[in-house]
């Protein structure tokens, strides 16, 4: 089911990695877990949280999970080139969890929520191996929060493939509007939703070349296969679309984008 | 030409200041002028915000014109019932200003260039009589920046009315994105912009009444007779959007909106 936005290429990994250094601050820097905490990782994908989870938590013990082992393997691998040490990884799926009821401190899970067809179920099945009173972090992008200058319809057409492509996989990349439903959903309380807006113009180089070029557009680029073989969009209009969102990289033009990051309690 | 958004009615009076109450920590805990410093406020309406900055830089000497008379007296009257002693109002156009050049140390424009045709010539006019060095401060919503949950097209189709018929009154609700080229390209250096994103849900009472319900909804409602007369929209689909409008603001709804505010230095 990720194959497209979170896939298992290189090129993909690369722009995995990237989206997460150029983000880290606005989506991580409020999150650490204390000393000896145990903190479940679910849907690590090929470690770009998991390399700045432990990082900004080093004395706090992580158990990071996957259902694809090719992408716990991507995982393990740059852990042990950055010398991480607090990291376990195991192929594991969130819907058949291989731990007592209660086994962890804190939970994290971050753009995994946007690939499922039942994200309830998901937070209700990690709600169980959850102490109660700790705490569940979900991060989420919302791809119709995505807006530009210039803006053109042919530009807004490519990203509503996107995210048609993704309904169409029975995700939902409209989630981050919606965590603090979901998790209220699932049972858990104290729910607190941020919204984490990426602005971009051209006074932040970093994040017109980090987000707006290799994050955001190379992620609407990947799915230009899908979108043409099922008609959901011409080719010349694709063409016109993905140079406007370009346009709007270039000195005078901005790009808005928003990440949410919902944190909940398990209650009583 | 400001007569639908921010009217004179007493209605949209109450409105504005609604707007101002609790939205004021998000735009304007930021600005503060020093003591003794010459602001200009630029279209001061009613005096939403003018209250705010006066109280927010009590040293400073505030003079803040409106090319409406009407208005003034509505913004004089709130202003002397709060005991405010730090402004001067005047009658004045931001296109003919009488005042020497480089007369003020700062600048302050809220809400105001999204109503004008030329914005940038607005910009080039404040330059004028804003010393050397001193600063410009925005601030502009941006109505394509409105998303919710649930989200229905008949809602979307609501705000697109109100956008399509500021566009016909020759002004630009998108232009809380634009700010950043705007200042720029009127002359402005070390331009800054910052988005000031509203985000509502059920654990934020204040904001889903004064923010979701009494700001955004009330100002699509306002346009409903010019859409209908435009033939922008038919009724009962009218009435479906704002209904679901409402609908977002329900306990398991999301309600999402951003500001820009934006300042620059005017160079040597």
């Amino acid at each position: 089911m990720e194959n497209y936005v979170h896939g298992y290429t290189e090129k993909e990994a690369s722009r995995l990695v990237d989206q997460a250094r150029t983000l880290t601050e606005l989506l991580h820097y409020d999150t650490s877990y204390p000393a000896g905490s145990r903190i479940l990782e679910a849907g690590c994908g090929i470690g770009a949280q998991t390399v700045i989870l432990t990082k900004n938590s080093p004395e706090a013990q992580f158990h990071a999970i996957d259902v694809s082992q090719e992408s716990i393997n991507s995982a393990k691998s740059e852990i042990s080139k950055q010398n991480i040490a607090n990291v376990i990884f195991q192929k594991a799926d969130i819907f058949d969890l291989p731990f007592a009821e209660e086994h962890f401190d804190h939970i994290f899970i971050c753009f995994v929520l946007e690939h499922l067809p039942n994200p309830i179920d998901a937070l209700i099945h990690l709600g169980r191996v959850l102490k109660t009173g700790g705490t569940i972090t979900v991060i989420e992008g919302d791809h119709g929060s995505f807006y530009c200058h210039p803006q053109s319809k042919e530009a807004m057409m490519t990203v509503k493939c996107l995210i048609e492509i993704q309904a169409g996989l029975k995700g939902n990349s409209l989630i981050g509007r919606q965590l603090y439903p979901l998790l209220n959903k699932a049972g858990y309380k104290e729910t607190r939703v941020s919204p984490r807006m990426v602005y971009v113009d051209s006074s932040k180089p970093d994040l017109v070349d980090g987000f707006s070029r290799k994050t955001f557009i190379a992620m609407v680029k990947g799915v230009k296969k899908q979108a043409l073989s099922l008609n959901l969009i011409d080719d010349k209009i694709w063409d016109k679309g993905i140079n406007d969102l370009y346009r709007a990289t270039e000195d005078d033009g901005t790009f808005c984008y928003t990440f949410f990051k919902g944190t909940a309690l398990k209650p009583e």
